[in-house]
């Protein structure tokens, strides 16, 4: 059986299409006796309005698309998490669709979700996204558009991050007072504003406290490979500065790549040289030693740039101004043995 | 600027909107001059084709719905990796829905998803799913379904799974052979399938090795909390049946939450207890004690099942009959540390 259409109820029960549509409507210039009849038979019958027609007159699609760069990763699987809770809320259905890293695969998403014209667009960029044409042209369809996570400084919408150059300041200057004094960083790669800062917030706590900034101590995990990145990084690390007495890693599975190596080769955690991870993933509590990271609210980051988006695609309804904000959720350090 | 209309492309060229519209779809007569002027000017103004009405016509959405039990968790991380891939290769969006383990979400989200009209859709069972009445309806609407990993043996469409009793068996059989005798389970809840299944392969490798079947050694697992699942049971099993020598785990969540109990606990793994998961999460490689398991192909599941279903809607638009497929694939088992 296909979809029935109202000329189908319509006929099965002898009266009009109109009168069909309004019963569905529940008007009240029909007879409870005929409405009953026609949502019951369409019940029956499985019947749904055809969304595509309905989407032409509202144009409203109640779907929202969602970017991000890879979806087998603690952090985005918890803010998709906290995205579906807003739009589940609000009967919206989320699209979901994973750049793998790469701009070229982010641009051809976005032309995907302006041609299903969906309501709103949520995103983390690529760690190859470096220029933001393809943005733009989402502002140009007037589709409400909110970053989170990796965003561009300079692209104009609403934001949603946490402060990273803060919160790596604060997690190197808690090492400092810890008493260690020659911390290398494996840093993520060069473009996403997020390695940048956390980079720049690094450099600041040394420098704030007379620690001299030596670049060689700096590493960068660039293969979108984080866990193989800190194992292969940690081994070079140990050639080059055996002296090092701790490491900042940019996230947790690059410091869980170098527990790893350190494991393995006998070198003991946190006493010859500690590690603090990004993030605070699931799994960093369960490893061993367990590792010291930053929290990042994943959940929460989530749900309010969907929060937002909503918000958005409502005033535009309304032909109403938006006011773009600009949103820091707070982290904290947890303490735990790899410090 | 909004979506700018096939009239204003047509206005601002002087030409008849039947011409921008060929011009656009490539018809022939249409001189090249104006069809190259249509085609920048629509590029310009970002022009998109608008997708509803194109569906109102194909009655195509070019849109497949996933519902899964939940998001944060790496195995259906990586089955979403292989729809999204497949889906990829045939320029299909993916809608993503978590039912959260619960039917009366699960059911809702059916309905959403048929008013959207999906072309089809993807399910794997929620672990309160015990009738099956919502997925008749979309049978009865006549929308391609494929159930993946938790499904329902006698609803009729396509499935993909693993041989969960077989692999189970094998596990079991492994630690038998590796001089284990008193081997506890902690099985999955009562309803979902896979469950049911991994624990029947436990019972009968132990009865086919000759050990009689104890069903005081059987824990449940059934508070959605896998990890603290493992950790509470792991506490029960040793105060009530402290002479057993190995634990096999319905999931690696579930197997790492005793790891940590034990390690916690001084119990020696595999000295005194062995351990065995299910699964082969990416963190069972990185604790310690590595953690033998049993590799469950998520991605391949993912790829399978999207790749029939297109298959199937393919079938469908060609009114061409469908034959329902039932696809096993292969499991192994992954020794580490653990036992």
């Amino acid at each position: 059986m296909n979809n029935p259409t109202l000329k189908e109820i319509a006929a099965q029960l002898g009266i009009s299409i109109t009168t069909v549509s309004k019963s569905l409507k529940g008007y009240s210039d029909v007879s409870e006796k005929t409405k009953k009849a026609v949502i019951e038979l369409a019940q029956k019958l499985h019947y749904t309005p055809n969304s595509f027609a309905v989407n032409l007159r509202t144009k409203e699609s109640k779907t929202i698309g969602l970017i991000i760069p890879t979806l087998v990763h603690d952090f985005f699987s918890n803010v998709i998490r906290g995205i579906l809770e807003e739009a589940e809320k609000r009967d919206y259905l989320v699209i979901i669709l994973q750049s793998n890293e790469k701009l070229e695969f982010e641009k051809k998403q976005i032309d995907l979700l302006l041609n299903k014209r969906v309501d709103g667009i949520l995103m983390s960029l690529s760690n190859e996204t470096g220029d933001f044409e393809h943005l733009k042209s989402i502002i140009a369809h007037n589709t409400p558009l909110v970053l989170f996570d990796k965003i561009a400084k300079l692209v104009s919408c609403s934001k949603v991050t946490i402060n990273d150059k803060k919160a790596a300041y604060d997690a190197v200057s808690y090492l400092i007072k810890r008493g260690y004094k020659k911390i290398a960083h494996f840093r993520g790669s060069y473009l996403p504003q997020n390695a940048i800062d956390r980079f720049l917030g690094y450099k600041k706590a040394l420098e704030d406290n007379g620690i001299p900034y030596d670049s060689s101590l700096v590493f960068v995990c660039d293969n979108n490979t984080d866990f193989e990145d800190g194992y292969e990084n940690a081994k070079k690390v140990i050639d080059e500065h055996p002296e090092i007495d701790a490491i900042f890693a940019v996230t947790d599975l690059v410091a869980i790549g170098i527990i790893k190596y350190f494991n393995e080769t006998g070198i003991s955690i946190p006493k010859q040289i500690a590690v603090l991870g990004f993030s605070n993933w699931f799994m960093s509590s369960v490893i061993s030693p367990k590792l010291s990271t930053i929290d990042q609210p994943g959940f929460e980051i989530g749900r309010r740039s969907a929060s937002i988006l909503f918000d958005e695609i409502n005033l535009k309804k309304k032909n109403l101004p938006v006011i773009f904000q600009s949103i820091e959720l707070e982290t904290s350090i947890i303490e735990r043995e790899s410090t």
